[in-house]
């Protein structure tokens, strides 16, 4: 490089010449600024995703790919799936705006829900992304298409093209069918005997590709059932997991859900994805920081008394950081992203710095 | 700007020292380049301003303002007005598409219409404009946000921010109230009375400051009484066009609507328009190409026999020349854009061209 700018600069050019060259010069650092990117892949879907992302957006010299669970069957996401057969796209929707360089308004509109009229409970951005996978053929497609319009920085993949219908069988024998259904019911009681998907689910092929070109992937965090798994559980997920060099990183989630995961130390959620990826991580990350009193009070209403995940293992593989957020939540009608988001939560900012500190 | 360049080019620069003078080179001509460019307005609304636009927005050295007609009640646009109480989305929308510098998948998106579930019937570029509209709290601010998502060339401008009713009194003293009913009505068998909305419909100050910044005004081509006159008759739109030193140019039709304008010739809408604007306007462009005898047939079976409108002016203003477009049409069911263009229609490169060259 250093040979070119001596030609460049040290001849007697025309303007116009060395504007062409500058122009050369420009492409050809471009090039070598994304050869030289690290590449991050993301594994969940949901609120989870979103923090993480909306973090790891501000940081310019890596490239993101947000692989993102195809299970969501409730709300408006599953009555887009029931009425146009298309693709579930809730947690899609999520992702696409946590990495949309757009303003705030395409951020409110992509989660803005219809209150009146025959559109009643419909979510625009679920509304948006249905309309592009007719129009565009495939979901992936549909998704790309509108990765461009919401000008993301990175993609945002589909784990999977195929209709996903998530399934858990219980210890005493009960099934659970579809995402909606488990994330409502009790799955703890019984003990969950194994997750699985009732059709054949098939690894996109971008997600492989993405797992595979990655320096890090992060498992999580977000809802085990019903986020995260749905991707491991994928036929190919662990393959292309074990031929992948990337180290793999699991942020560990800062609460227990009720009736899923109450009472689970951080030891808990390792078992359960080394399980399932049927291979050890390289770091598990967690929360050092507590919440306040109040916070965990106000947590326990709707989550239990064993909702803190508490640190029960002592392994070299732990890295402990300050991930807690301090905002304090307005909430916001029309934005479904907050609903949906916990008193106790990570700070996108400080997870984000420590997931790339880890590159 | 030449003693600029000098300074720049003459000395001895460090690499970085050049790159940030060419920067503020860049800007300044940039900004030389916007004030330099003309400013071209068009006023419509529907299939006529959808052909002209996707003609200007070829051209790089000018600026086009696109004034959109807000009376459409009926379809899609009429049902999310009555629904969720927002403006009528469906004129707006079409010339957002055709501004757009998007691919054509995206264009596909904005015009592909729901057919099945409880969506059936939308349209899902006027969804998209009802929810900016809530999101960005007025309609004007939402279609400056779509503007910007659907990266469009210039601005779309809607006449009036106010809710407007369209009448029509006809010389019997009937009165046909809305923009859908006046449509599919009538109008001609009595004869008009008057147009006018029914309330105080007032032109948006945005779009005032389009008409006196304007280097050339053009009203039409489009549906007479649906899409041009509406914009024309909104209070303080003539005394705006009084105001601006632009050309006036008006694209006549290249068919009469049955019931409407049956019959009419040159003069006809040259009248109609001058009494509504209250004033002469500089250039009456007309078509002298003629479309084959096929596609007369065609045209006659559903707009009646005095479908051509022929020429019974002599008049210095008048510009003939051929405007025609030879494209046959394949008719596309998720594209109402494509639905309700007719055989015999403008073509979009030749009308811009002309426009262009009266600047």
């Amino acid at each position: 490089m250093r040979f070119e700018e001596k030609q460049i600069f040290s001849r007697k050019c025309t303007p116009s010449t060395l504007m062409r060259k500058y122009a050369v010069l420009t492409k050809k650092l471009a090039n070598l600024w994304i050869i030289s990117m690290k590449n991050i892949v993301t594994v969940g879907g949901g609120t989870g995703s979103y923090t993480l992302l909306r973090g790891l957006k501000k940081y310019n010299d890596i490239h993101i790919n947000a692989i993102v669970s195809m299970a969501d069957d409730g709300g408006s996401t599953g009555r887009l799936r029931d009425e146009l057969g298309v693709l579930p796209p809730g947690d899609v929707r999520q992702c696409l705006v946590a990495l949309s360089e757009h303003t705030e308004t395409v951020r409110k509109l992509m989660n803005y829900r219809f209150e009146e009229g025959s559109l009643t409970g419909h979510n625009f951005g679920n509304i948006f992304l249905a309309a592009l996978e007719k129009v565009a053929g495939t979901f992936a497609s549909g998704v790309s298409v509108a990765g461009e319009i919401l000008k993301i920085k990175g993609e945002v993949i589909p784990v999977t093209e195929d209709i996903a219908t998530l399934a858990i069988k219980l210890k005493n024998g009960d099934i659970l069918i579809g995402e909606n259904s488990i994330n409502h019911g009790n799955v703890q009681s019984f003990g969950v005997e194994s997750i699985y998907f009732e059709n054949d689910v098939r690894l996109n092929r971008h997600a492989r590709d993405a797992i595979m070109h990655a320096d890090l992937i992060v498992l999580g965090p977000g809802n085990l059932y019903c986020s995260l798994l749905p991707n491991l559980i994928v036929n190919g997920f662990k393959e292309a997991l074990k031929d992948s060099r990337a180290k793999i990183v699991i942020p560990i989630n800062l609460t227990n859900k009720k009736e899923h995961t109450e009472n689970w130390g951080v030891s808990d959620y390792v078992n359960e994805i080394e399980k399932i990826i049927d291979r050890k991580v390289d770091i598990i990350l967690i929360n050092n920081n507590s919440p306040s009193k109040e916070q965990i009070e106000l947590y326990k209403i709707k989550e239990g008394d064993g909702v803190m995940v508490l640190n029960n293992m002592n392994d070299a593989r732990i890295l402990e950081k300050d991930l807690l957020s301090q905002e304090i939540i307005n909430f916001d009608k029309s934005d479904t992203v907050q609903e949906i988001r916990s008193f106790i939560r990570h700070n996108s900012d400080k997870l984000a710095k420590e997931i790339i500190s880890l590159l």
